[in-house]
């Protein structure tokens, strides 16, 4: 992607994580517990661990990316002329451990264990993202749990709700993600060491052991076996980052909406340079919405390249395995870059509730006929109610009236209520219904998940 | 979906669950089920749930399809005109219950909670098929834990492996689905009542003793907050099922590449009509691993259309939500179909011995290379033995013979092994690495999770 | 799918097409052709054709589709069971020319000619559905050249435009998609005739004859070679297909934005039973739009599926083109259903010119502002202009004031300007460009093109 | 994109146009075609055209293009910071020029034209890539047109071919790719030039005249009307491609699957540091063809966001085009990549004749049963051709002799030929039907477009 793009639509710690830097650091890292697990095992001598260790610091800079690239697409993969490189780069220092460099590996374990780090470092970012949002959220509902705005439906104005209430329904999102994710840790975050074909055949008899101190290494689970050519869960990490940024696309959805200029109830926060025009003074568009609604465009369809890439053959695979090295980074990056551009605009949102009241208004009462009927069944019975309302509604489109006037002026309301319950009835913060609830069981929930 | 299909790619069970009656009488749950709920926490008279009750278990019967399929265009989903005739039903038995049906809800209150409960049901289809093809697996793994095959890996061959080890990794897959699913279910068997906007502002004080009846009425557990426009459950639940037809189209991949006539390893298993052609009496088409692939290449776009249609709008929104209905019903439907087919090869698979010998032969001893180098390095070092070995190769290669003939002849090895231990060294089975380890790790898998 | 979400989603003719029965219709139609076409080439006997035709025009009602749907689930595909029972069919009738069914043919020969049928007869409804929108959008751009309406970018207000520059712009893509449709025609209604593995080898030196004579009969043009595993064509058409369904969403989006309550500019037609609320008696949910957005939800991804199945094996495949029969269809269908939809949004689409007007004064002059700045910019300069009209938008803003009457009271104006010739400057319909010369240049256009 | 994928994915002069230096330049051009188009119709002076022309060829390399990538993030599309930069530019050279620089444009209208620019260019590279595949196929066609294989149908053995067939047909995709790709152009390379809400206000009644000379100035088509919110063209553009991928996905399948050691058929051709592997000297990755599958799989969900991104909101909307802009470069990076890795293999592809013809033999004949059938028919009838040739099929099966000596001893074979006619029969090369018509037909079709 265009480096123009990035600050758009991507987040800068998690695009340093898979960035061709940061890959090939952490397939060093992966080479370095090789032989550290190797050398505890007995499987290679101690001081060929510590001598891949020591130069494994300064490695990274001896690479020769340029060189790396062209070689790449030589030999369908980053990690073959990788670990000639680095084998070189060793052999410079201490050629006798060179020898001991990526022993009884294959490519694969080194590429699928430095994607399985990178997946863990940049997940500890994007639950953190999350988790900011959840409490932005939470905070922002019980800020906004009193200030009544139209509900709508099929982008129509529906019956009254809160602010606070919508923000509860986000944070209660956000809560579900940190759980899928803490759920799925262990069973993604594991190590591949299989060798060419999955047996570790050239460690004999030692495999095995390799494998445990191998993950113990790097602080992985260890599986109980390889899975080269089994990637679920390669994709599972990516579909729980395909429902945040799914999630992220419905509150951007639901700002910009509330941006547009007729309704203006919600609004991204300003800043110098931001969503301006000069020569149109009124407009302020939803610049992070235009970036989070994009990845919600980008991120399913990455999924679906990921879910076909599982269709994989045999041991190991040519052209789905190829795929993943494609789409996996880029749903980190789309959904981090979503996530931070939702924390801004959760943070710094802006409220008029002068809006939210002139909207509430628009329909002249309509929007609260069924309260009205509420309010007459208990006397009148809910059918008669139901009459009542319906005609007066006709009554007040028929002749543009509030239909608080119209229902005001009928003797059978007027035998029920004053003019001052009526107001009341019209209120439309007297019709929420069980909203406050809502909010406290979201605002329990996030205590109960208090650490 | 052309019903001429269905036996292709479906399976009955949990096509039928999906199917307009099921959905119909999964509504008419959902209905009663509100009713009871209201009963229960006197929003309505006993006996008007009472009689919604009596009338429910004969309602399915008097809806008229037909009338609905129509209503549905003008209305915009299913649950408007079928809330009309259900009324209507009960009205013919009982007017006065008849004022009580629906009481309170909206129509994707009904759509939601039905399809929740469809999800309910074929998931336990789905977790019964993995179950069935996890136990099989497992069995498999066992039957040819030593039945040695070449390993392949970029559709070449590598080195050798077993049969049992393929399956081994396989029935892990298996396991691993089985623990998203249970993982998953109490995040997403959910009750969904919100009425219009998610306020149940009609049921004005009672709405949330409400929502928990209907939770407890329909054994789904009960949301901090309405979903109607937060559909990460939904989502969460296809992703699952995703992952695993992903998972079924490696498997089939697999099958099918080694029926090719040229390989011919494994079988689907035989049956009348299936695959065969008369003038062509060598094919065996793999007719299973057709469908499978087939259901592997849909799955992930329509789980690309679910995750994009997570981008709803306000309260409840349009086009997003009913994209919906057409994406998870075939998810389960591919789904369970994929894993019945697969299921029936794990079963009947056949595996021709005799050609996994001859496939291991075909290099001349190639794929034996590395065994033989790691034989002699202990003797003469790593390094001598990879020159030495690699001459050999290329000697074979040039001369056409046997890479066992080629060693065997050099002066070096036979100062090392006699005749009887160069044999030895080529045989495929001497050189698996940790295979059984891996197989057993599996077996004790399922051992910690048997019931 | 469903039966109850045909009426919502799809269009009849073209749903008819794609039946079970239709399905197996055009296949029988193919093998007359096949019989005939070889009768007149002078491989099977003139009496064997004119029997295999008599008796096709009742076998439609004696195929046990039962029967079909089960053995298809065997088979792997349709018309491995169906060209059983048509030749069974056919010996009942006369045994000797049921020796020659499907003489020389494969199971794909006939499927994918029916498939073509299919698809011509499809695409001949969904020509003449666009055509139909493509002149409601045309009269309704003349009919609303001048109603002028705030355009809008980002969501937010920009400046005015016409409701009939938006139809022009419509209208204008409906002539692309006509353009396309025919270019494509004479490349993709190609026959499919290739036998086993596309040498049509039983036919010995006849094959070419035989391949020409076939598409004649059915009057589809004739390939340079077999087809059966390269599938560009097949995508072609639903490439073209999904374009057409792209455009509808954006123009079902426009106007269900229109329809929001705030907005209310543009309605849906109305309809008994359609989208009204008895609860809610303001809304107007757009039911033709939320159908129309979830076909704009799903053919992308039906695309993405046909897209991948093209990576097909060898001479035929398995699973991508069985993946084919799924996703085709249905953007057929899904197309024709939004098509459909669109064409009776045109055509009753119901425009309130009040709201219009209403919106266009809902930023007090500030939408105007640049128009104000090129009045301006002639007397005094651009730049000053800029500074002068910047200057009195923040007045503007930070007073409540309307922009008009800010600028009034500026003696730079006043001695530029009286008070009639501000107004003007403000009137949005004296800033509209060369909108009107765009709405001619679409109606020339479509002069150009009218058969 | 990561760059060290880059060699793998990607082709040089392809990439380079969609790099982000080269946006810029694109936008530049865009920028002074507008002053010059101005200039002409006397909108701007001559002069201020003359001054942004001359400082153009030099504004490149005074871009700063990190500041354009921060500021990118905050405008929410690379053209606001770009305008101002390059003002800014101008300015310092020619304050009086500065004025006019992007003169009543706005930003999409130089980011759309910028992009067409760029789909020109690559599809110049696209095209000639096509060129070279189709002229290379149809040499190879030539040069193989004897060259007897088995064909594969659902990865089983059907019967012969020559490999000159199946490149004939891949050269006749490579034709129909030209043509569409042709067909599409007049089309597609529009201007876009339409201001803030597509109707040039701020031109006043210059605003078509300005278009045209603008086109005219880019040599694009000028469009009937602005296309801001109507898509269709960026997505044919890109649907073109994806078909393009498609195609060149299932020729990687084959040749990846020909190339299986146990096939062993076809090979891409060899380069130093090219899919090797030192400790498996049998191995030949394919890694052209991994790349081009990657492609195949990535392509169709780019296209899949394309299609759904047509869903824009009013005039300009925000999100839906957004995602072009990543979506779009990449459809065109992955498709020339394809190609140039495609192109490679068809060059210089290995064909092993000898595992061709020992792979026609590995059925011991039964790939030859229809071909006996067919040379028995005329002297004893079709039916008892076939029940005679059943029956050997099944003798030979059973007690594993070749087909051809089962046959031959037959009375009723042996009464008809003798065993040199018998051996005629059994050879691959003459059953081969129409190929040859076929392959001549696709040169023929080739000399048909010589130029």
């Amino acid at each position: 992607m265009s480096q123009l793009y990035a600050s758009l639509f991507y987040q800068n710690e998690v695009t340093e994580i898979f960035s061709d830097r940061a890959l090939v650091s952490y397939m060093i890292e992966a080479e370095v517990a090789l032989a550290q697990a190797q050398a505890k095992v007995g499987v290679i001598p101690e001081s060929a661990a510590i001598a891949i260790l020591d130069i494994a610091a300064t490695a990274l800079d001896q690479i020769d990316f340029d060189a790396l690239a062209i070689a790449t697409g030589l030999a369908g993969n980053i990690a073959i002329p990788f670990v000639k490189q680095f084998t070189a780069i060793v052999k410079q220092a201490n050629e006798d451990a060179a020898r001991y460099v990526h022993w009884g590996a294959t490519s694969q374990d080194i590429l699928d264990t430095a994607c399985i780090l990178q997946c863990r470092a940049a997940m500890t970012h994007v639950e953190a993202l999350i988790q900011q949002c959840y409490r932005t959220a939470l905070v922002q509902a019980e800020q906004y749990r009193s200030q009544v705005m139209i509900g709508r439906t099929w982008l129509q104005q529906g019956l009254p709700i809160t602010l606070g209430h919508k923000l509860a329904r986000w944070a209660s999102v956000f809560h579900r993600d940190l759980v899928r994710i803490e759920a799925m840790k262990s069973r993604v975050f594991t190590a591949q060491l299989g060798g060419a074909v999955g047996s570790l055949a050239s460690l004999q008899n030692q495999g095995t052991a390799v494998v445990q101190a191998f993950a113990a290494q790097l602080q992985l689970s260890v599986p109980s076996c390889t899975w080269h050519g089994e990637r679920d869960r390669i994709v599972e990490v990516a579909s729980v980052l395909a429902i945040v940024t799914g999630s992220l696309g419905k509150m951007a959805r639901d700002w910009s909406l509330m941006m547009q200029t007729e309704i203006a109830e919600v609004f991204e926060p300003t800043a110098k340079g931001r969503g301006g025009s000069s020569t149109m003074p009124h407009k302020r568009n939803p610049v992070a919405a235009a970036s989070v609604l994009a990845a919600a465009n980008r991120v399913p369809v990455l999924m679906s390249s990921l879910y076909q890439s599982m269709v994989q053959e045999h041991e190991r695979s040519l052209g789905g395995w190829h795929a993943e090295w494609l789409a996996l980074p880029e749903i980190f990056q789309l959904c981090a870059g979503a996530l931070e551009r939702t924390l801004d605009v959760l943070k710094g949102m802006q409220v008029n509730a002068e809006n939210m009241q002139r909207n509430l208004e628009c329909t002249q009462g309509l929007i609260m006929a069924e309260a009205v009927m509420m309010a007459l069944a208990p006397h009148i019975g809910r059918l008669q109610a139901h009459h009542l309302v319906e005609d007066a509604c006709k009554t007040a489109v028929a002749k543009g009236m509030h239909l608080k006037d119209v229902i005001a002026e009928l003797d059978q309301v007027k035998a029920l209520f004053n003019t001052a319950q009526i107001l009341d009835i019209f209120k439309p913060e007297s019709y929420l219904g069980n909203i406050q609830d809502q909010i406290d069981a979201v605002l329990q929930e996030a205590k109960g998940e208090a650490k």
